[in-house]
């Protein structure tokens, strides 16, 4: 009986998918990570036909020896996940392994996230917190403009996007309710060659969202946003494409909000700009070497900045979205069927 | 030549609008609380007119001994607040003073920040907060549901409003584009008496928000509300409106945002609720006994709660706003006109 192997239980709902398919599951009976071994044991058995991976647990890479280790019936590997940058895809592919992962289902939630950051970086939500846990709260002085932030309804803002697909365009959806009506803002983004697909540059995002939509380059976004949101995909190019000269071109008054990934912005040049005011604030969902971040990570510190750890697709309702989408993505390529969202590269 | 006191400097633009008013400014020199006596001393002379006065300053409260101590000439008494719980209004208005205050112009500000708490509750971000600062991030195992939270676009939800002014209408159409199309929210909403006036009570909300809102009993919003928003005045009437017996008829993956004042939610009941999971989570601008409120208090510690340091009306814009508002007010009251908002009970 052919098999899918899964790395880790991914809830009551989406294992009930997979024990009603026609293949035997291997299920990591720990509820724990898998470990190496048992993942590298495991696939090489040739009655594999589909592998369940999770993106946040490190012996799930799917690396040249994963790939090597994968036993001869391995069709697909499913990534609980949207983003695959675990997994070498070229390699998969090239051995005739599809890679599955989970895109569209996790968009509001994120998107939710991102408008939540942008909200408490203009607001200064981190500093209000830390005065509290740090016992300032009874002496801070009342004044007319203590610890006031930009607002999010200042006529005429620019909010920038670096990477405008479904993520980009449901945060855009959101802030938008939140903007001037009178004065509304102008709204600009970044894709990179290849990104979006010529249906998605032909679209008519002015008419779509009811202000003024420009592509532009990456110097111009820099210089022109107020709220500048990052949710490109991390690839070669787009690695430390927020860097020093990028932050050094943006407005003292902008807040970045990062819900991608996090080595798109660099951290040593982000936390000398915020420690120097050059820009207002950032709010992270995402940072470089997560989850070894501890307390005293300068970006953890400052003030103006705050960091979650990476909660974009954090709720419920998504998580079950995407066990379900992972599954059915596994035991369609492991049937030899076209995969519900495949990554192509 | 008459003159208006002012127990703060309200910032460079409304200084201006005061200066160039036929009275003569007498502000408070220090960029700091007025003292009691200078206020009182100051407000006493006989050629006084109108006095601005803060609402998070001590020394500021209009209180029986304030109306006495005021001068003969004086007409109006203008807050830099919306609330006016710090001014006995009904004493004043005897004395033939009027009370002038700034709503209206916060309403956006205090929506955007109800919405964050909203977002941040629902989504855990103090535990994911409280987390990283203690050293937790690195050995948080990744699970497919850890730190997740309810979803603000699951099915089906009930929105619930203590109070349905001003600001509840603009929270309620900032949260509408979070949830679900497709299953949208149904709104419930308490009034208390005599409010809202009847214009807003024959208002066709349902109409208006495109979403079924409904006027509805205490009990019943405790009962039926995913996300309870406390937007209501503070009178004697809703002073510990949400209480042990209220929060008990709540659902347990229900959360509570305070965007109101402190004492309309009674902060022990609060902390039990809390602590033995008979709520979600709860998001609080605003708790009684503000700004004496140290890291030890049980609220503040709750993992599950999220308390910002009253920041509902702080961003720049909107101060501007209302310190525009509350010297206008003062002008207008002191020339013996009708003011853009006056307080009347």
């Amino acid at each position: 009986m052919p098999k899918i192997v899964v790395t880790r239980n991914v809830g009551e709902d989406a294992m009930a998918i997979l024990s009603s398919s026609p293949f035997e599951i291997i299920v990591n009976p720990d509820d724990a990570p898998a470990s190496r071994e048992w993942i590298l044991d495991n696939i090489s058995d040739p009655e594999v036909a589909g592998v369940c991976v999770m993106h946040g647990q490190p012996g799930d890479k799917v690396d040249e020896e994963f790939l090597e280790r994968c036993g001869e019936g391995v069709k697909v590997v499913s990534t609980f996940s949207v983003g695959y940058d675990h997994i070498n895809v070229k390699a998969a592919n090239a051995k005739g392994i599809k890679i599955g992962h989970t895109p569209g289902v996790l968009s509001d939630s994120v998107a939710d996230i991102c408008v939540m950051l942008t909200l408490m970086t203009m607001r200064r939500v981190e500093e209000g917190i830390q005065l509290i846990k740090s016992g300032g709260w009874p002496t801070l002085p009342w004044a007319p403009f203590v610890m006031c932030g930009p607002s999010i309804s200042s006529p005429n803002l620019t909010l920038g996007f670096l990477g405008f697909g479904r993520i980009s365009q449901q945060t855009l959806k959101r802030l938008l309710v939140f903007t001037s009506k009178s004065h509304p803002p102008k709204v600009v983004y970044l894709s990179s060659r290849g990104r979006p697909n010529q249906a998605e540059i032909d679209a008519d995002w002015t008419k779509e969202f009811g202000v003024s939509v420009e592509r532009k380059e990456k110097d111009e976004i820099a210089t022109e946003s107020d709220i500048l949101v990052v949710l490109c995909n991390q690839t070669p190019e787009t690695v430390n494409l927020v860097d020093k000269a990028f932050l050094g071109k943006m407005k003292k008054t902008a807040v970045l909000v990062n819900g991608a990934r996090g080595p798109i912005v660099n951290s040593e040049d982000l936390a000398v700009a915020l420690n120097a005011g050059q820009i207002f604030g950032a709010g992270l969902d995402v940072i470089t070497g997560e989850p070894n971040i501890g307390p005293d990570h300068p970006l953890v510190k400052a003030k103006n900045c705050v960091v979650i750890p990476h909660m974009g697709s954090a709720d419920i309702d998504t998580r079950k979205k995407m066990a379900e989408l992972c599954v059915r993505n596994a035991i369609n390529g492991a049937k030899g069927e076209a995969l519900l969202a495949e990554v192509k590269i």
